[in-house]
């Protein structure tokens, strides 16, 4: 069902087609051979208008593991594909070359504009501030694999709620589930935008500065970076910043099955301390990320055929 | 026969050499598969002094649809392989990693500068403004599925005709065929140049600078741009640009099986209200750019073998 | 008992580690077809924080001709892996992805530090002026393929003997063998400094700033380049750079088989009329780097197995 479809934002996504990706990433992890040359004779383009290393190699990984190949650009400078050419035509020509394209762009909606004259499927991995689905994906198989289920879990997302994507796409994609409660943990110059909370629906939330006050009752810590630059003036950056550093000492509190996500690049939200404890999955995470993007990319393509329906 | 040469100019293959690859492209559109292992084993370099993007794309999917692989540059900056180093040097390292390269240089001679040093076959995929033969080989191709013959047709070739390196190399391969006619469709500032007239032989030709006039008569269409900068002042360009933009209404009075041809990227010479017309097959165009360098790539390995003689 | 290990300076590795992975490049020189298949499956990151076209070349093709795959940057720009991050998560992250690594860096120490947190094996292929221990590999796999093996061996390291990272590498690697001897040949200004010389141990060794003179008795003859940064004034640059060119004259009471080596690129410091000559062996020296590479990461992703033990 998902054959030929764009990922442009996550609620493109059905919770039931959602769920047929996650199994399909499930029978990946557990036996990644078996995919191996599943996507032999494809190939993936990945057009970076910008450069993002991290999330380039999950996508370029995600496609070499399933025995596919890969042509692209890292950066706009090495790209003339654009050169006064609309983003409609390029599409279409990438489309006599690719089977499948991974877009990410600078300015909000052009890979949306791109799926609309794209004659293969685009996935859409970072438009400006806006859109990135395949890092909700990433959480979202994260959480399920950690804690059983996506439903039924507290989880604190602390830092820099108000301008943070990640956070407001994880918050959205999270509300379709059930018996969630969200605590949200920030400066006030940072907290959730009211848009965000009527997101919610009716689950249950709190908001508090403090994050070892929220850490108790926590299934689930996502920690997110506080940028300087958000701040008016250095004295409140530096006065706030270590009150959202994990470290050990705040971990006392905390379940002892709680899981410490992060979408990377840390810088020092996070102690290196707390990289050996067993609840700190963050690299994991990463993992899953391309394990994720290699069962969108088959879903997509239509190889997983009746073996994963 | 083609095994080892390189391949610097349009005019380096015979008749007769064209039409095996010609022969070998088409067998493998009808049957891909067939050759998705054809090249596994085989190392592609793409040393793109220049950027590229499209001409890179069609080069590299070409090589991984064939099941080789790429190694390669795609701008100056990232190439430290001629840091002082001669291009004969150069050419006879890559020599050692790569069984075949292609060369795009901004400096005319440079290709075949690199093939006189080769240890592998060389291809020119653009040096300056002077040859890109892939492109021909594309456009003759293309023109050839569609028409069933490159004999037989008359062409018109529109736009910037004196600067043209993609319609200068196309009049000439043409110019070999049988029973040609040509239509040079140009204002006077960028008409056809004589020493490109003398090429044609003993074919008949006409020149004009009305798009509409010559329409009826064309089997081929071959659009290209006018760049602005090609006139003197800003008022030429915008009283003239208009004549030669393609659109449904220019194309009331064409042959109902003529083709639309342009090499891209476009930019406005030809109205988007065109690409719907099944007569406008330039994004095919691309695609068969793929295939034909999918030909000549097994056959400059000598992959190509007994079956396409 | 090379898997998992890094690679980060040319001491990591005994003598019979060396040997195992000579006596595998020599098993891959023979059948390469043989190992076509060997990395299926298996993902290299090449991450240049220095561009460095040559070295990349040689590992990426290594990795394809061994059917295994590439993920990785060429140059710092198009790179935001490291932004604000430290090197640890960097490669930590990229373990998530890739099962061997690759590392150059513009700083002294990096690729070691990346070891120490990695969870694949990190290979240096260079820092700053520090350490390249593939080219190592490459010289050492090189004279024990031309000259039957490493000891046994005059050698005549001309050029910058001052600065020059590969000769200093070179001369520590072959001091570990038996009953070679040394001769340098440089200007006084670029001799071979002392902390060298106290590596070499019982070695004999001779130091001459003539060419000539020493060119009868070697069986070896590694030329490298003179920048002319290196000098004080240009005139001492145009004075000395004549004597430290090699060319037909020069060799002229060369050994029959002495083999001349360079670690390239070359500028001008060998002449190209030399390059006809039976003796010069620089361009399959770069040969034999790529083949060093291709036995290196088998051994160290553990593939190699029972067959090369």
């Amino acid at each position: 069902m998902l054959k030929g479809k764009h990922l442009i934002e996550p609620g493109d996504l059905t919770i039931e087609e959602l769920e047929a990706i996650f199994t399909l990433a499930d029978a990946i992890i557990q036996d990644p051979k078996k995919y191996s040359d599943t996507c032999k004779g494809h190939l993936l383009a990945t057009l970076f208008y910008e450069p993002s290393t991290r999330t380039r190699f999950s996508f370029e990984a995600a496609m070499l593991r399933l025995g596919g190949e890969i042509i692209g650009f890292s950066e706009p400078n090495s790209s003339s594909v654009s050169k006064g050419e609309s983003i409609g035509d390029t599409i279409r020509t990438i489309g006599c070359y690719a089977d499948i394209a991974v877009m990410r762009h600078p300015k909000e909606g052009a890979p949306k504009l791109a799926s609309k004259h794209a004659t293969i499927p685009v996935i859409n991995a970072g438009d400006g501030g806006h859109q990135h689905p395949t890092q909700t994906l990433t959480d979202l198989l994260t959480i399920r694999s950690y804690r059983k289920s996506i439903s039924n879990n507290v989880i604190g997302l602390c830092g820099d709620l108000k301008f943070g994507r990640t956070v407001h796409s994880l918050v959205k994609a999270l509300s379709r589930y059930e018996h969630m409660k969200f605590v949200f943990i920030a400066p006030p110059e940072l907290e959730i935008p009211p848009y965000i909370i009527e997101e919610l629906g009716d689950h249950p939330y709190d908001r508090t500065s403090s994050l070892e006050d929220a850490m108790p009752e926590l299934d689930i810590l996502y920690m997110t970076r506080i940028q300087k630059e958000r701040f008016f003036n250095e004295e409140d950056y530096l006065r706030l910043k270590g009150y959202y550093i994990l470290d050990q000492k705040k971990l006392e509190h905390a379940k002892e099955d709680m899981i410490i996500m992060h979408p990377l690049p840390r810088v020092d939200e996070i102690h290196t301390e707390v990289d050996q404890d067993p609840r700190a999955i963050y690299f994991n995470q990463a993992k899953y990320g391309m394990y994720v993007r290699m069962a969108l990319i088959v879903k997509l393509l239509g190889l997983g055929g009746d073996l994963h329906a």
